[in-house]
């Protein structure tokens, strides 16, 4: 299952805002088409956000490897922003772009450029495809036969490379044997997990119970959520992280009733350059997705809206952090630098 | 600011389930209808299922005014039994059944009956609507000028016979002037929060923003929410209560948070019948809710689906109980049995 394939001179992208009803393919061969994209949630989760944006960088060189050499690497160095400026949070995007540019840095023509930078940018898809493998192994490790496992958002096969980050890890644990049930909160307010991780256990043949946000206390009071596994959009390097809105919420139901609480990610998804989770900008998105659903509006006119695609959850209300080089335990601070400093 | 109206032979209920976008008032004279009618929420809110009951019995009777002695009270025992399926949670409901069911039980014939039993719903409806009033002079003398407060679902004017509980002490406290803003829980699935409460605050000019419910638990780490106050459905004699899914969950994240968690009710929603919340049974609602929204499928084709319409919130959780006799402070069953004993 994947979300973004490479067609040697077009990028093909998943509608992931058309899913769970509607499985539709649009082609793309403009960079700023793939910045709409991004920014419009037809692709999302930060792996693929950052995957898509080295094929966007790719789209770019192709438009401009005609240009001289100063005007191809200003052109370049505009698509370049362009792409960064579609999304603030997930820094899988940022670290893409860098190695996008340094990759970029060594050519020297537009024609010279296309074949280094489509190289590069397949071997960050199929990396990150390789991390979320690794991440499912080590990961699966955690869960015991009969797991009954809450997943908030997506952190799927369609938000990375293919196969998953929490996703990967309930993929490898079920084919162990070792998953009852996954319930998805369906993350309000753009229903993520009822739209896309549910409907990817679904086609997996993966047990699934669809919930709302507000029903996970419920379901931890009665005991029938054993672990929860969820992703990521950036960690700083004492181990704070952001991911979508509500995540903070389940960490700290989490701890109240005991739960092993994991968030999941590929080493892309680290920034080592902030020391903490108040360093992490958090987006702001349009009141509309919170006052309308499906074109039908569910709130009074003139009421205020708060609307933070994601929170902060601090480091100490986390059991482990679920990677490709293997499970980190707390000190987060210490063992995130040994492996990734 | 009302959703019930007794117009001496027809009852007029507001339909809750076309806000916020319309106000469309329909008349009923059929109690049969009035148990859909609650069914589907058209009427809903503890206080307000109990009042809008109450006036179906006097409805009942006119229907059955004519026949024998024995033939009416058999009809409208069947009556009391179809209204008193209608839904399980709400204590109010039952409580006002019975009072119903004793001021029956003196009258002589149908006709006789019409008058008192008519009598005794405007008093139950008049009666609550006092309750509300002294329920929010005591609730806002907990309520500090500048106030961020929280609340979830909808106890609010139309939830009741009118002023609303947990929103009868916001409206007394913003007539003191110490209401800075209200948060507004969307309340998944059928979204209360944003179309019923967001209303009542807009219509009545309170400041109020609406959110998802995932949101309230970063909006307390930010230090941007002073208390809450919610509703009820049932309490229990130890002060355990049910209330709307996702109270539990705004339980615990108050108290992780040090936040003072207050739930507003009038007497009639306390059951001194059962012990404690697993007494209390929550009713399951159809996984249309969850799965589609407006008409629109959110959710792929073969995903379980858990939807109660309640979780009960353990008493320990709670700061205080507002009520109409004042509010009321740990130990609750000791409180509780003084009181209402």
């Amino acid at each position: 299952m994947d979300a973004i394939r490479w067609q040697g001179d077009s990028l093909a992208l998943l509608d992931q805002t058309r899913l769970p009803t509607e499985e539709v393919w649009d082609d793309y061969t403009d960079y700023r088409k793939v910045v709409d994209a991004i920014r419009r949630l037809v692709v999302r989760g930060a792996p693929a956000i950052g995957i898509a944006a080295a094929y966007a960088v790719c789209l770019a060189a192709m438009e401009f490897r005609d240009q001289t050499l100063e005007d191809f690497r200003a052109s370049m160095d505009r698509a370049m922003k362009d792409l960064a400026a579609s999304r603030p949070t997930a820094v899988n995007l940022f670290w893409s772009l860098d190695r996008m540019k340094l990759t970029l840095s060594a050519a020297g023509s537009g024609a010279e450029a296309i074949p280094v930078l489509t190289r590069e940018a397949e071997a960050i898809h199929r990396e990150d495809i390789a991390m979320n493998r690794k991440i499912g192994r080590y990961g699966a490790e955690l869960v015991p036969p009969g797991a009954r496992i809450l997943t908030h958002c997506n952190a799927g096969a369609i938000a990375t490379g293919g196969y998953g980050t929490a996703l990967g890890v309930v993929r490898a644990a079920h084919a162990k044997g070792n998953v009852e049930m996954v319930y998805c909160d369906e993350t309000r307010p753009l229903l993520q997990g009822a739209r896309l991780t549910a409907w990817e256990l679904v086609k997996d043949g993966i047990p699934a119970t669809l919930i709302t946000d507000n029903m996970a206390a419920s379901l931890m009071a009665q005991g029938k959520i054993d672990m929860v596994f969820l992703g990521c959009d950036r960690m700083a390097r004492n181990g704070d992280f952001a991911n979508k809105i509500g995540t903070y919420g389940v960490a700290v139901l989490a701890a109240y009733h005991g739960i092993p609480f994991y968030t999941v990610l590929p080493s892309s998804t680290i920034d080592m350059s902030i020391p903490d989770g108040k360093h992490i900008v958090i987006e702001q998105r349009d009141p509309h997705e919170v006052t309308h659903f499906a074109g039908v509006q569910t709130a009074p006119e003139g009421v205020g809206v708060y609307n933070p695609a994601f929170d902060v959850t601090p480091h100490k209300l986390l059991t482990g952090i679920v990677t490709e080089k293997g499970v980190i335990h707390p000190p987060f601070d210490e063992r995130l630098a040994e492996l990734f400093g």
